[in-house]
């Protein structure tokens, strides 16, 4: 049972941005803790998930999913304990993902809700394991279809999903090159994930630089950003190339859509570039999990998490993300892991 | 034989144009005709094709197959009669369509050589059932994979490869949107071709005349053209919808490349943009032509040839063709057709 004292802090979504978000878009508000009723699971939030996708969610232009409303919770992906419980299928002190959002606690009939168990860490769920894992995975092997030796490039490579990108490439025998925003990123993608190049697209010379490090050209690009590293990746593709696209980050916070590469590689080298919505495959979890897990648990496909605490820090973290200015999976620690309170 | 009087007149590549092909960057030669060596077939050009992807054989920039060099021939799809064989498959009279070029005659080993039957008209084995009607057919039917009741928006609508493709897709039992450059054009493709509708690019608001076209959206746009067509088709694309990239004409002549479309887009509904070259297909030439002589002989796949007379006239056209000045399958009479003295 929760106290009658605690209460439930939301952020919502105040206004649209325009541009780029700004800390007055949200606001916090403070509700009563939920009661469950039958079958029903309220669940306390450990930790929330920051994504890209979530700019997205705070605009009314179309796009693939519903916008958050004005004056809504914002979204999200959460590990959360459950402290109480009217579901046969769900026991106080349980821990689950879900989509809880931003806030402390959630309560619902446990729809979408998955029990994980402790034997990995929990941030893994929404991270390496969870729905970033899974785009790289879908969006490499399924769409980019790599093979021996071909090249694959990843932008926003230290990120939580360029990260896996790179790292299922070199497990597929394939050269990774990564594309970041700081020195500091690149040393990281190369001598802690593996890769065998990574270009500082802050670099003077992005063409150049790109080119140097993929000396037989590029088979696959994995594309989250869009902007100019795309266009400067189309210049030096290959014949059959695969860009899955995955994200255009650089342009999220654009007011006005700007234009996209030029396509004249893709005709002359026969390439595709093929968007994809890793919710569009959740069929494909079970393979993930069954590759990437074992992965995980014996150190060889390595993360970086960049946790920040407390609920009220996720606006700005948000911001930042937009940014480039994490440094690893962002996630918010909402509150303190069971059996680990600080 | 070829009386020793008659020369061969030849068009080559002077010089490399820079932006819009001018007529200086051609030069007419004089040689003699070649005699056939030992396996060796000579014959006389009657047609000859012309096409937008002779503006990339005109430069050097890297692309799908080696530049003309300069002072050579310029290449081409033709229609010719052998005048004289020393291989033992052809005997004078015979009309075959290979790829002899810019050239009133040519002499070779007979690679590449294909004996036409006169049951149809000889322009269609350089024009609806040859390079172009295959194009059509394999970005279409491979690539865009139609499906009734699907909206297949096709550019260069009255063009060689534009009109096959819609009228292909009337058969499929898709709607049948063209884009083209004039309400003459429009009117053709409606009226002659059967399309369900056409939309002048030139007219004031490109992307309200499509939409006003295309109430359910977009699923196939089969782009000829790149630019600002491609841009506007791009946001009334549906979830899931292809995009056989077959040709960029509208920045043929570009000194640099111009940006292309925003590709938000794709992501948001998981399309697919895929450059082709009929070249690569040629595997597909025995069930393109099992379907479609059939439907030409029927008259249920119409079609509409420009030609103009005599070899020198094709730099012009050319030059025109790239400007959008022709009107149907561009094709230069470079000889009259056996029993068809003129």
């Amino acid at each position: 049972m929760v106290p009658a004292t605690v209460t439930n802090r939301q952020i919502r979504l105040r206004k649209r941005p325009v541009g780029k978000p700004a800390p007055d878009d949200f606001e916090i508000t403070v509700a009563s803790v939920p009661v469950p009723g039958d079958g029903e699971v309220l669940r306390r939030t450990i930790y929330l998930s920051l994504d890209p996708y979530m700019r997205g969610r705070m605009s009314d232009a179309r796009s693939y999913a519903a916008p958050v409303s004005l004056g809504g919770v914002m979204v999200g992906h959460t590990v959360s304990e459950v402290v109480e419980s009217r579901h046969p299928s769900f026991q106080p002190g349980d821990v689950v993902a879900g989509y809880d959002g931003w806030q402390e606690y959630a309560c619902s009939a446990g729809g979408g809700l998955r029990r994980l168990d402790r034997e990995l860490p929990l941030t893994a769920a929404i991270g390496i394991l969870g729905m970033p894992g899974l785009t790289a995975y879908v969006g490499l092997i399924d769409i980019g279809q790599p093979k021996a030796n071909e090249t694959v490039v990843v932008s926003a490579a230290s990120g939580a999903v360029g990260s896996v990108v790179g790292q299922l490439a070199k497990i597929r025998a394939c050269r990774a090159v990564g594309v970041a925003g700081s020195a500091e990123k690149c040393r990281y993608v190369v001598e802690e994930l593996g890769f065998d190049a990574c270009v500082n697209y802050k670099s003077d010379d992005l063409g150049a630089a790109l080119r140097a490090v993929c000396p037989d050209g590029v088979d696959i690009y994995f594309d989250n950003v869009g902007g100019a590293v795309l266009a400067a990746v189309l210049r030096l593709i290959n014949r059959g190339a695969r860009i899955p696209l995955c994200g255009l980050i650089s342009e999220y916070n654009a007011t006005d859509p700007p234009p996209g590469p030029n396509l004249r590689p893709l005709l002359v080298n026969r390439a595709t570039i093929r968007g994809f919505i890793v919710s569009d495959h959740s069929d494909r979890t079970g393979a993930f999990l069954q590759e990437c897990a074992p992965l995980v648990r014996a150190g060889r496909l390595r993360y970086r998490e960049d946790i920040v605490d407390g609920l009220d820090a996720a606006p700005r973290a948000l911001i930042g993300l937009l940014e480039g200015r994490n440094f690893g999976k962002l996630i918010v620690r909402v509150s303190a892991e069971p059996g680990r309170e600080s």
